[in-house]
């Protein structure tokens, strides 16, 4: 196989075929789906959710993850927090001229490892090459479907006392990548977050634990994404920042910088709402569970109209929270 | 709403959220699947096509097209040409900073067109933005769902005497973009063929016709994706080369440059293999549809074994054609 992507690996003719043949169809095992334009895929019922991620992370190595697991990974938690089982993913791949096909192999073994962990599978893919200097090595998109199984549909029915919980600390994935650029000298070990969420998930549905919505708090980070869970379902919420999960290092790097850890991206982290009753179950098992070790109840739900987020503080002081502003945090996924 | 793509439209926060609101959620009229992180879909029946493309196309508006009408058309065709009927696609930007709103809008104004000449739903979409010079003006993916209805499943029973039939004049849309791009000195008015044929084929299949395979003849033009063909099912074509449609403009550029008609990119046109007794009436239904006008029969299966392309030259020789190679034609879809 040649060691670096030229034009000639997307033009869809004989190199193009090579790189086809020789990487994705053997580590995806396509075997069979290669020789067709779609994936013919039959589906045991008929309720599905489908989701689709275009990733652009820079840098596409980092502490606790590459692009190529957190695309899988991002896809699989946006399938399971829909409240569907992740069953199939297509990958379509824009390579830059020049880019190294052993970063490449890496990649895409990250990207079998983290499907195999989900039990989901790559079906169809998608491979385009630009010249040097039109992407910044590689973007990933990824694109699923998973099943709704009645028991596990989401309701929305909010009732006021309903607890927000999250299964560990926040912005690690953030802190981790901004460490990585090397810009803004911050000198940490922190590790991404990235992890798919669909076992841990699991493990809550089958203790019958009754969640009224899940959200994973990416881009823009948990405030980002309580703020529009209270717009969009129209209730209110009380945050506790005492509560709210946060390793020292990301707790420093932030106070340096001047941000705020509840708006820094995660792609381990996941926000859930249950009933006030279920609570101190549903802690339980995420803290017995390897990505809830740090799991918290953050609030509740104090409204069902409104549509607000609010803080108290540590001061003990209220303020109503907005989505990330201005904060220009790009390519975090 | 803003003129220009910024940083701040791809972090996940208050301008991300706007732009999306204004644009994607008003125009692929996603109200309610706006409020999830995966659209919610009922499927009426269990057997699916799923298929996935990026499109890097440059120019991205182009003769007969853009970016976005070709990123529709293009997964509906393949999802088409599995036998399926196309139902639902999602949509992931990959934005430079910079980048014309406006351009923007009418690139997505393409889409929404597209699709709904397809009856096909946009029903869930993702945006990214990365910074200046790390990307050219906009990336597309594009991934969709269709339904396998069983009469139209295709069952790859190759015959000898079988027709290989084309639905029009092949080379337009390579010819076309490379006019358009500019740099080859090329002075036409040949338009891309970029065109949806869900319809085309579905006017064919209400017919009775019986298809063996059909393959848009994309990346790579009607020979590489003949030569694919002939070698995943391991039979032998042969095509008449005085027989296959080529736009006088298109074949005098390509005398110009030396290409080949046979291996340029198409956007709008689809290889047919039938039985022998339906050729003619198969080629009638064609040429009465306006996707079809100059369809031609172009060749036959001459055998079920050994997997070769073989054309019968102009000046009655023979001689075994390849896929595709080093011709260097990126970036045309």
């Amino acid at each position: 196989m040649a060691k670096r992507i030229t034009m000639a690996h997307g033009d869809g003719g004989e190199q193009a075929h090579q790189l086809i043949q020789d990487l994705f169809v053997e580590q995806f095992a396509h075997h069979k789906e290669a020789t067709l334009d779609a994936a013919i895929l039959t589906l045991p019922t008929e309720k599905i959710a489908m989701s689709t991620d275009s990733f652009v992370v820079n840098p596409i190595f980092f502490p606790g993850g590459n692009i190529g697991k957190l695309a899988v990974a991002g896809t699989v938690n946006d399938i399971a927090v829909s409240g569907a089982k992740p069953l199939y993913l297509t990958c379509g791949f824009i390579l830059e001229e020049g880019f190294l096909i052993s970063d490449l192999e890496k990649i895409v073994t990250s990207m079998v490892e983290e499907a195999q962990k989900n039990q989901v599978k790559i079906v169809a893919g998608d491979t385009k090459v630009v010249e040097r200097g039109k992407c910044d090595g590689l973007y990933i998109n990824t694109t699923g479907i998973g099943l709704i199984e009645k028991e596990n549909e989401l309701k929305y029915d909010f009732q006021v006392g309903d607890c927000v919980l999250v299964n560990g600390n926040v912005g690690d994935h953030g802190i981790a990548i901004l460490t990585a650029r090397g810009e803004l000298g911050l000198m940490n070990d922190v590790q991404s977050d990235c992890a798919s969420l669909f076992g841990f998930i699991q493990t809550l549905q089958e203790a019958g634990i009754t969640i009224r919505i899940m959200r994973d708090a990416t881009r823009g980070g948990l405030a980002t994404t309580l703020v529009e869970i209270c717009e969009d379902f129209s209730i209110t919420m009380e945050l506790d920042e005492e509560q709210i999960p946060v390793d020292d290092r990301v707790h420093g790097s932030c106070e340096l910088l001047g941000y705020e850890p509840m708006y820094l991206a995660n792609e381990g982290k996941c926000i859930f709402v249950v009933p006030q009753e279920q609570c101190e179950k549903a802690l339980e098992i995420m803290k017995s569970h390897p990505l809830g070790q740090h799991a918290s109840k953050i609030g509740e739900v104090i409204h069902t109209e409104q549509g607000r987020l609010l803080l108290k503080t540590v001061f003990g002081s209220s303020r109503r929270l907005s989505r990330l502003s201005g904060m220009l945090l790009p390519r975090i996924c």
